[in-house]
């Protein structure tokens, strides 16, 4: 077993890269006039941090980046109890970071200014790049998250063809900004949400609320599933942390 | 082997995903303002659906999503006759919750009404994007079937290499897409065109049976010439099931 | 060994979806209004219908799927002389098929007519999507398709890591789209040049030549670069083929 | 052991083809009308340089292409210091042939005159295409290069999955583009600024400082964290080469 401190490491910096990475794309890139990448290359972008990352640190700290992926993994038998807090402890520091860099880089264009949807944050109403209500932002942040978590366990379980989940995974992580970018911004990440909203505080801050819930009740669900759907003893690394 | 009460909840939730994120992308993502995915968006969507699900879900119920893959593979002496209707009807029931989802996400957006040819539903003549007659519209979507097809049965061919199907397959679905959404909206899946079409009704619905009838042609084509190519014993996990 | 028969006609149905996919995707779907696929889109169909078939006939026929690729074979120790000649005859049969194909399909479009420049056709000069000068086009296929080769040849190396060559060939071919459909359309392929020139004629037919000389001398050059840099005995399965 | 002289002709070529590919897709095909690539185009490009290059000859040279990749192997105590400059001079060699046959296949086109920032020069300032400072090329080129390199170490450490490096360092490369062109037009790599600017001269010149500097320092510090992550003995190919 990796020890904490560096498998905390590799979590901090995952979710660094996941952020910068993400989020920069969309600040940066996506809007560049005449050639810009898009919300197909937001979408890559954010497929990609974690699709890298997983075969970079995959082997030292598992590669979540997300608490909503750290408690789904718990709930599917599949990470002990005691190193949820940490983990998500320093995903959100790596968040915070990867957002300030991002408002620094982004600074040193002429005539740059913070908008109060600035940095990418999450939201809804009137913070939804489409205009979509609450309930629309909620059903799709719950439905994604329980579909990324079923691709993550899914793809890591034994049974899956080995060494393919970090692609699994990374273009899971694609298709769900394929769908949703217009509707919430997308995050299904409490980490990637928490590093912009903290920064560009006011209605992004007040909204934070629902991509801490809905990533989390879809998160516990897909393990519960997950479970039923495995039906059998928890893999050995696993030392007795059970729902 | 897996009880067929959790192949088929795989079934029904993948097929679910493949609906919800293929058809979700194009309606909600492939023609937002400015910034829009485009059908390039939509296509590697549709793609990115199979390929999660069958690294998340192939172990389990071999991840057809799809009542023409399921005959496909029925035609091919890969899969038991007696599993392809609950198979079928499953996957249909995957794709009708899909669409009322989608129905009701789509809706929290001010002044969304749902059109004659909303939920991204298939279609030719006047339901054609691009406008192209019937039997365009029968041409491709039997050939692509066919080719579609080809590629499952060829890539998890036991002498293919072990692991890489579901990027062949998924992949398989996005360049489909990148040649026919502007002739029939692309379906070569049954289930994915009657999911929209039962919410959106009318012209739709009639136009419904080309959506069947053409992809199990190609199906089926797919599956006998495979049995030439291949021309070997059957393997053990198909029991008795011959054309 | 495959006999021949099956190998052939896997050479054939596989150039044909390379040709009817990748000239498809761009007659079709490239310049679809607002929501088309544009350049980045038919850069990726074209390598997706290599990486797909590649998984599904790879252990039938090698996929080759083109002129070039069966001639740098040869000249690199890989592909026996006997086998040249048929499989370039197959492959053009199956061009000429997916050219066919597709103009049926293309005139089910209301006020559609054949362009002399139609169905994506290879050329330089006025036939040039950017205009470019024969000069141009002449470097920028052999250089690209030495490169192809390269790719080929390198990846399908016993010492390459093995079931990725499908991947990685595919992805040169998108990759070279990427850079070269302004200056010719792109060929590197002169099965996929001749398919649609013998249906449109005129011009394009007159500008084939080269399609073929350039292909051809990239991929001679490609393979004798191989045999250097790998320096060793040929596998066993090349029935003493040498230059 | 591949001889010096085989492994320094792949570095040359790879370097070549990920100058040409890269930057020839910048400058030929991504602001092509209406159908252009695009900035995603040209993210795609350079990764699928990387991509195509590491399958075909990463078991001949390691297929650096980069000076800061081959720097940051040796600071992760992962390459020779013996090999770092013969390694260096040839991708400086690779780089500058694929710009100066890019002017030539460029000049082509009727009308074409090299611009000041012509050739996909990276730049700050002036020649930054979103007219960002120094300040901002700076911290993006050395956080992205550091992140290249820990996804490089990190996938060929032999603890992640065999045979997937090239796919995660080639998808690396991509979302490193995705992110940063609108800063610097990216550069990660010294090789790749030298080769179009020594073509262009001026202010493309004078700038090339920086595509030096930043990289070299992103790729120190992740050797430096890998040794600490990684915390073993050096694989037994290097020859007591340490910091």
């Amino acid at each position: 077993m990796v020890p904490l401190s560096k498998r905390l490491f590799a979590e901090c910096f995952g979710t660094f890269w996941l952020v910068f990475g993400g989020c920069g794309s969309a600040v940066l890139a996506a809007a560049f006039p005449d050639v810009g990448i898009g919300l197909l290359g937001v979408a890559l972008a954010f497929g990609l941090t974690v699709l890298t990352m997983a075969f970079s640190i995959g082997h030292i700290s598992g590669c979540h980046l997300n608490p909503a992926v750290t408690i789904g993994l718990w709930a599917g038998g599949r990470f002990p109890a005691r190193d949820i807090a940490p983990y998500i402890v320093v995903q959100l520091v790596g968040a915070v970071i990867a957002a300030a860099l991002l408002l620094f880089i982004a600074s040193g264009q002429p005539g740059y200014e913070l908008a109060p949807n600035g940095l990418a944050v999450n939201g809804y109403g009137p913070h939804s790049p489409g205009g979509y209500a609450l309930s629309s932002g909620l059903a799709i942040e719950v439905v994604l998250t329980f579909g990324f978590l079923s691709v993550i366990l899914g793809a890591t379980d034994r049974r899956a063809p080995a060494g393919f989940a970090p692609i699994a995974i990374g273009l899971a992580l694609t298709l769900i900004h394929l769908i949703s970018i217009p509707v919430t911004n997308t995050s299904v990440n409490p980490a990637r949400s928490t590093g912009p909203a903290l920064l560009v505080g006011g209605l992004a801050l007040h909204q934070l609320w629902l991509f801490w819930v809905a990533p989390v009740i879809g998160a516990l669900a897909a393990g519960g599933v997950y479970r039923w759907l495995a039906n059998e003893p928890l893999p050995p690394h696993v030392t007795g942390e059970h729902l």
